[in-house]
């Protein structure tokens, strides 16, 4: 089947906001055997928008809509969606229990045009946002599918991973797609590419097999595509390229199954009953940030702190004066001293500490914006790593966060560093 | 002038890669009087490409072309250029040198298929590439401009810039289009669509104005657009919605420039000279890693904690066991002594404290998933403010980060809270 993805909203036109549901879309439909062959963008115009929609619907098999189902004036695409369709509206019930239920939720009252958003097109699928006020749609019609989805990022994303793809799942495609994702981090792409080395090999001389490089600032994740008639001949065709990827590049891998990194070091800690704390200074909270973002981190992760002061590396961690003095806050030294003052302080079994400098300012010829110490500490061991970071602020704590959690991942699985 | 971008490659179609061109064009676009009116995407495939080119040419006054200009066999946009505009191939002596130049300095030969990169369409005006390979082109036909840029942003964002940009800025557009983004936080979208009332009363009831709500997790924007022949009408024009609007809904404004909440209470912090703390428990550091990711916030920020379990409530803020005891760890109670906890242990002017519910587990009847208390404490006071968060725990912590960074911005700047 043939897909064409329409995103509507004035935001996404004058250039205010990138488009990030279009690659996320397209990524889910592929994976259920969906092409997607084209993605237009209109604004907020009932004209465009049906345009839009009728040239998607007379050349693809399955078009997804999202954006434009707000409450304000704004918001046309239902209303295009019924012109196109020649549909009227019709209360949904359980959207509307829904809507009064968000706002009870927080202890307010909806207004007319929120309660009104519970109107929705008549003879259609309709699905329920759960953390949102919006429904989506899915018409069926002369053997396709026209989907209408909000455009807030985590209501659409939720709709469709929870009714749109497992809806597909059930169709008959014609063709299994499936993509495996290879996380590595701690080795630039071009490293990585040679100790790959052919592509051809790796992927079995087959020209149903593709390999994607994807760097980021996390790491570089390596993408493997295997199309096949039967779920069978592509899973196995995706082991046998997973095998041989593995027997070269192994230690680099944290993940084969889209978890994150925190997610990993996370289940790591439970799994050996272990606890956590960390020290963070030049990384500011990111790191306690991420890891926190996994449910039932409050298992293993005990205490962060965020020490962006001499002073308070001193009191909340014990470091001496003299160690700050002598080698400077970003040192081996300091970064050692935080990781093991915050480990003993919070009574943990595990510490770690970041120390460097992200800059814009700060950076020296000796010490250069960029450089950052990782401290990690526990009772055989204290120890901390040097690293050199390219790029702005954010990147540089980005990277530093995942140098930690890969520091700590690498600590736990004894894997050499 | 009204405007289409086409982006072309596979890789965007299968979602491996945001598209980021699209927003990067259509802003540049926009601030030199032209309206992008749709964006397509399509594949490295010279019969859909041609489709477009045709479709998105017939309808509008400009069209920009990114993507597929690389040496590689799946790179078809030339040859399509070529077709759609009935043109041959002709050598550009100054893209060939460009070329040759581009591999000397990397001490390295061009291939043929590299020089073959110098040969262009006979008959436009020829962008040459300063940082890479590809050299763009710009034909113009029947009063309307067809530019053609290479798809590598870095590549495309310096010809756009330096060569585009320029052109269109010589060219009479006939007119001006300005934004104003007005960020609010803390109300929703219906709400504030009620406090603002009439949208012809605010926009003047002039037709060339228009308002649109962008809500997120961390508040509703307003943007403001006004069209017009000269920037003094139009910057009146909207220099006089922007008043009305602040009459109306001021104390939820936090920013009409594009700052962040960090960047806008890191300045006021700056300002009166006063320094910050925090002590985290639901939003697990977020608020620390958005505090830090201002330069030169080191200035006002001195520690934050994270504290996850009651224990290191305890020791790291010195709350009462029995506090804790007899209100919960997610009380105001708790979240006032967390906040004054960390003010007086860190020494600082303001301490902040978040605990709650992110979930997914957790919840109870009484206090459901959700439920967060912000505490905020200075020399002359000491408070816990409760809200109700919906949606998931990442989105939860967001809100949760984005309400405790406001409630310091009206504390400081005064404002009923």
């Amino acid at each position: 089947m043939r897909a064409e993805i329409i995103n509507i909203g004035d935001e996404l036109l004058i250039g205010q906001v990138v488009n990030t549901n279009q690659s996320y879309i397209a990524e889910k439909l592929n994976a259920v055997g969906i092409n997607v062959c084209k993605m237009t963008t209109v604004g907020d115009n009932e004209c465009d928008i049906i345009q839009a929609f009728d040239l998607a619907y007379n050349t693809y098999d399955v078009v997804v809509v999202t954006g434009g189902l707000g409450p304000t004036h704004d918001d046309v695409t239902r209303s295009a969606v019924c012109r196109f369709f020649n549909s009227d509206l019709v209360l949904n019930e359980e959207a509307l229990a829904n809507i009064r239920n968000f706002f009870a939720q927080r202890k307010k009252e909806p207004r007319k045009i929120n309660e009104d958003q519970a109107l929705v097109p008549r003879d259609c699928v309709v699905f329920q946002n759960k953390i949102g006020i919006a429904p989506g749609y899915l018409f069926k019609r002369d053997n396709k599918f026209f989907i209408v989805l909000p455009g807030v990022p985590v209501e659409m994303k939720l709709m469709l991973e929870e009714c749109v793809i497992p809806f597909f799942k059930k169709v008959e495609t014609g063709l299994i797609i499936r993509h495996l994702t290879i996380k590595t981090t701690g080795i630039a792409e071009s490293f990585l590419a040679e100790e790959i080395g052919s592509v051809e090999d790796i992927l079995l001389n087959d020209e149903n097999a593709s390999l994607a490089f994807l760097p980021s600032t996390y790491g570089v994740w390596l993408r493997v595509t295997v199309k096949g008639k039967t779920a069978e001949e592509v899973e196995d065709k995706l082991n046998q390229i997973e095998r041989r990827i593995r027997r070269k590049i192994e230690k680099y891998i944290y993940s084969t199954d889209e978890k994150e990194l925190e997610e990993v070091v996370g289940e790591l800690l439970k799994q050996e009953n272990l606890t956590l704390s960390i020290a963070e200074s030049c990384t500011g909270g990111l790191i306690a940030d991420r890891i926190t973002n996994v449910p039932g981190s409050s298992e293993y992760f005990k205490t962060g702190v965020v020490t962006y002061s001499n002073e308070s590396k001193i009191y909340e961690l014990g470091v001496p004066l003299e160690l700050i003095k002598k080698h400077g806050a970003v040192s081996k030294e300091v970064a050692e001293s935080m990781a093991f003052g915050i480990r003993t302080k919070a009574n943990t079994d595990i510490g770690l500490s970041t120390t460097g400098i992200a800059g814009p300012s700060g950076g020296s010829p000796e010490k250069p914006v960029g450089l950052v110490w990782i401290g990690y500490s526990d009772r055989y061991c204290t120890m901390a790593l040097q690293y050199n970071f390219g790029g702005l602020r954010r990147t540089i704590k980005e990277r530093a966060s995942q140098a930690c959690l890969e520091l700590l991942r690498r600590k736990l699985l004894k894997i050499e560093i």
